[in-house]
């Protein structure tokens, strides 16, 4: 017999995905009242094809496959860049101190001339004796600011959106990085279109009533330092310490992981299986508040993905209540039914908390 | 500390309805995309203003304030008249073998030439020996079936409601009673516009994350029959027993009884006040999905209400999901809190169920 929890997944991808779990792939862009009334209000992703999406008709899809332009465009501004070494910022990492635990660590952020940067992913590398991995992802509505002499070649908003939504876009983000970087499981507050234009974004995604299958831990927060001189990245915690509550569960983890991360997250590993969508260059993914995702990503034949993503204010409302009621609960002792699964199975670690406002990211 | 379900309630409240909690009234009617975008998706009721209802515009508003109009539009239709001895049809009773005890208790039906039943209407009477009170609440989409020959006098749906939702009313119900009938608490699986022509409805709200305080308990149940000749009603239990789960609170116990529903049904009478809202003639109601509602009413000078209410079909999504996994839970042992309350405070009696398609009503 099920657990009402494990009814609670098996129930939310029935009623909102039907017999047939996979993703809505839509060829005509909806309109604002088709939005509204069958995905933002069911808090149900969906991806529009290339065809149907804005996104073919941009300049920027034409225009950003060219470097040089992008270089040229931006010769005058100065960017954000995330460096790490691993690909994983905003992710977790083992403890600078005590090895034996683990903390939360985001990039080093370092302002660079934006054809610097393009440079630093271009030759990013993944080093046992040094290298690093550049990602350009500052995610404080940047399209708008660092990158405002791109702004003619995008939208400024996504214009169905807008109008079901009855806003503009809270914050537009540019993404620009390579096949290294990965975003580690989370969730936001906001409702996201998230438009690839060059490149593949592979996403995985569980719904907000998966939350106890993230093992939500709080994580002493950490960041990378990076010394140009040495080449050598230094993880230090904050001080005073700040936990964060972040997702334990990596969906892919190193074969060598495997068995272990499978018994550390059961719930992950053993219950239904994640969605797993590719947004391809001129498609959107939308993508709705408070659902869990990772992201990998497939760089273009130069190296880089680039994408533009909106996010539009969500409504908090009783969806939102029943989420935080949920997280409350205690998780269910050890799932009941152990449903092998193909592919993708992994995961980490032990204590409670909630995912706030301050997870956002992708 | 409030438990996780106290901390839901006020929550839910919170986020809906903001700090002072009261229901929207709206004096211009919504666009289709501000009512999905604001209130349907959101599950949050609202009151539009009768200077804002189509429903004063209606022929209905004039004509049927002619009670010989009604008779003779309606002088070759037969209708289905409900009797009770008490005015509570599909409400909870005194079990007919075992007096300690309670059941579902179901009206008497009676096809009756419409003449006749608005006689009945007019001349019910509760009394010690003897008396009923009839109520024309048929909810079978009668408006558009037993009522036909009225149709031209009203809307045939609520135009931004169908746009929004996209399509039209799944039933529409035409209600005639007096102020001895009351419906008690119960939830709906529609979106409910529910518009008064004569009279007014009183209406007592709770959102759908309530749940445990309608205290939801199986009753057998029983149908009335009622004897032309004797003037006497006999209660009689379906063979074989059936169960019907039906809330147990009733908002407005008599006196003599106070006490012992409060202590009985303590998660009603010492949680967040209901909301209770007065519709009047030519106003509309917006009644969410899932929320539950008990209805008085108070009759125009000939002493009738009368009021039309259009079904909508619910979508079966995340919200309803999260319903089912919070019902599944098992109430809190006790409140920790005991706010008081002033006046409507009441309540009986044990076992939890399930509240299916069939409890659906006003």
């Amino acid at each position: 017999m099920s657990s009402p929890l494990e009814t609670l997944w098996e129930e939310v991808r029935e009623l909102t995905f039907g017999t047939t779990p996979q993703i809505d792939r839509l060829h005509t862009p909806p309109t604002p009242l088709h939005f509204l009334r069958h995905y933002l209000s069911q808090n149900k992703p969906f991806i529009l094809s290339a065809s149907a999406a804005t996104t073919l008709r941009w300049p920027a899809t034409a225009l950003w496959s060219s470097t040089s332009y992008l270089r040229q465009t931006l010769s005058n501004s100065t960017v954000s860049l995330h460096l790490t070494p691993t690909g994983h910022a905003d992710s977790i990492a083992t403890h600078p101190t005590s090895p034996n635990s683990l903390c939360f660590a985001s990039a080093h952020v370092q302002q660079t001339p934006f054809s610097a940067a393009i440079d630093a992913i271009q030759s990013s590398s993944i080093d046992s004796d040094g290298g690093f991995v550049a990602y350009l992802q500052q995610q404080n509505d940047c399209f708008r600011g660092e990158y405002g002499a791109l702004a003619g070649d995008c939208d400024s908003d996504v214009g169905w959106a807008t109008e079901a939504i009855g806003s503009l876009p809270e914050a537009v983000n540019l993404w620009i990085g390579n096949g290294l970087s990965e975003t580690s499981f989370h969730k936001d507050h906001y409702e996201n279109l998230y438009a690839v234009v060059t490149g593949e974004k592979h996403f995985v995604l569980l719904p907000p009533t998966d939350v106890h299958r993230m093992y939500i831990r709080g994580y002493p927060a950490a960041t990378y330092t990076y010394s140009q001189e040495t080449g050598e990245f230094k993880l230090e915690l904050e001080n005073p310490v700040r936990h964060v509550p972040w997702c334990s569960v990596n969906p892919y983890p190193s074969p060598e992981n495997k068995e272990k991360e499978m018994s550390e997250f059961p719930l992950y590993h053993n219950g239904p299986k994640p969605f797993e969508v590719t947004v391809k260059a001129g498609e959107i993914l939308y993508l709705p508040s408070m659902w869990f995702h990772h992201v990998r990503q497939t760089p273009d034949p130069r190296g880089l993905t680039i994408a533009v993503n909106y996010w539009y204010d969500m409504q908090f409302d009783i969806k939102y209540a029943y989420f935080n009621f949920l997280q409350s609960l205690p998780p269910p002792p050890k799932p009941t039914s152990c449903k092998s699964r193909s592919l993708d199975d992994s995961l980490l670690n032990e204590n409670e908390s909630d995912c706030d406002e301050k997870c956002r990211e992708e």
